[in-house]
């Protein structure tokens, strides 16, 4: 009998989930589309398609298997009672709904997912948490006992571990490192805040930063020939590459951006090293130098030269549905 | 026979100790002078002292005692090393030492100690994260899993607990939230960086803040009479008790300072409660109540009305001697 655990990766567009052994192989992985059911009505036909699909998925699986257990990675997602909390790119109220009280829009997926698999243990987090402890169970973080990870996707999510445990906070929701504010009265955030981390440093933030830039430099550059809504963090990487100097500051501000708030993170928690993961984080060196260089800039004697900053060891697998799966082997 | 720990809390000016049983009652306690041993080359003789007048205070104890252990809290003490690491006010060098490289400025004080208490087990800490420890085990955060304590004295100190334990960091010198960059480029800080919340919120910061502010304001005050070196920060609390517009304006912005930095370090460990420790705390709610608004006003949605921010439970009391005694009590 093969023991596999599921790892569910929510994404805002699709739904990736995989059956993983206890040493990271996949067996079997598929997907299904989140963008497909983006009301609040719509969350019911989600979960059942997404039950559904994984019981097919695991009768793909030619050897018998024990399912040990189901672990979740989602936006919004808390450790402690299961639940996904008014997630911002999810199961949206349209207007057509006869409440719309936001303090409603809490979906209950440990539960609802349960109905498809009775008597499996299912575990949820939030997504960055669950990519930091795929990092500590498979990854780079392998042994390390205290780490932060850094995701820069389209918003900033971490994960902290200490003393070899994540740290969830009195009420599961720790670790919103994308929300400390860098800037105070600066950018508007997507939370409602102003001058947070995620504002500067996600694939997001390093776009208005070039923008911003475009405006205070006189330099010519072939992005001043693209709009907005066309612009990448894939194609200010590769900008940089052909030595661009709007793309090139914009990654030095980004990265400054992030070692200054690293260097406060650091007095905190003292991590052996912070790993970097996300879309923008590909664009490795050319961001890591500037990360490197303002956070021993900024850091107290104490801890100079000791931090390392590194990419995840997990690139070019789906870490997310890893460190689903790492959270039920965790448990067991 | 009577179970006792031996705590210690080694100030800049006194090292006070006491026999704690494991309710955290003192059966008896004293102190010596640490400021009588300032030199490097005293650091000998201080060791010898304290080793001395610990056994005397032993042997004042009418009933049998069985010595458990020895906590010690003491300034850039490492948890994991047993040594203090380069103490800012202990024990430095005159100038007439053969050499004066910092990196030797070292003291092994498990070790020194140890030779006056032969098979003790002796444990030392950083005095924020004793106190801490004490809160922890004997005052108002008991039974708390997440939170953390700062320390408002001559500098800021602070402790954080996440899953119910102290977070050391890989190094061993985690906690130095009195570093965290509040202003960058701001005020000089005695670490050599500048603009660490130390510079603005401790019982100097908030002198430094009155001072700036009788250049900035207008507005009469018997503050405008007192010299800098003879301001402290009982005087402001006093001042602002009668209404001094000066005084009270210094309280306002030294919250402001604590509460955002406050809101910051929220998402990192999402924390139940702050506790706020040490001379300036003694101030209360003119203080806590700027705390409270502004860590509210800076804070990520997901926390706020959350995280409770109090006194310490240990206000009267030895807190350093009760939390060298409980790093005793907690291993035991």
């Amino acid at each position: 009998m093969k023991k596999l655990a599921f790892g569910i990766d929510i994404g805002g567009i699709n739904t990736a989930f995989g059956l993983v052994d206890l040493e990271g192989n996949i067996a079997a992985e598929s997907k299904i589309s989140t963008k497909a059911y983006p009301k609040f009505s719509d969350y019911p036909k989600y979960v059942e398609a997404l039950g559904v699909a994984m019981q097919s998925l695991l009768k793909e699986v030619k050897d018998e298997v024990e399912l040990v257990g189901i672990g979740i990675g989602a936006p919004n997602a808390n450790y402690y009672c299961g639940i996904i909390d008014r997630p911002v790119n999810l199961w949206k109220y349209t207007g057509e709904e006869e409440s719309q009280d936001e303090l409603n829009r809490v979906f209950d997926l440990v539960k609802d997912l349960g109905e498809y698999f009775p008597n499996v243990p299912i575990y949820i987090t939030n997504d960055a948490n669950a990519a930091t402890i795929g990092e500590m169970v498979y990854g780079a973080a392998k042994g390390m006992k205290d780490f932060f990870m850094i995701t820069l996707g389209t918003g900033v999510g971490s994960g902290f571990v200490s003393n070899g445990e994540m740290i969830y906070g009195h009420d599961g929701f720790a670790g919103e490192f994308g929300h400390v504010t860098v800037e105070r009265n600066g950018r508007m955030c997507g939370c409602g805040k102003k001058g947070c981390l995620e504002a500067y440093a996600s694939a997001i933030g390093i776009k208005r930063t070039a923008f911003e830039l475009m405006a205070s430099m006189p330099d010519a550059s072939p992005l001043r020939d693209i709009s907005y809504n066309e612009l990448d963090s894939a194609m200010l990487s590769e900008a940089a590459d052909k030595g661009d100097p709007i793309a090139l500051e914009a990654f030095r501000l980004t990265g400054q951006r992030l070692g200054y708030a690293i260097a406060d993170a650091a007095v905190i928690t003292s991590p052996e090293a912070v790993f970097i993961f996300g879309g923008l984080a590909k664009a490795g060196e050319k961001l890591f130098k500037h990360i490197r260089y303002y956070m021993e800039e900024a850091i107290l004697v104490t801890y100079k030269n000791k931090i390392k900053i590194l990419p995840s060891g997990l690139q070019d697998k789906n870490v997310a549905i890893l460190g689903g799966a790492a959270l039920v082997w965790q448990k067991i």
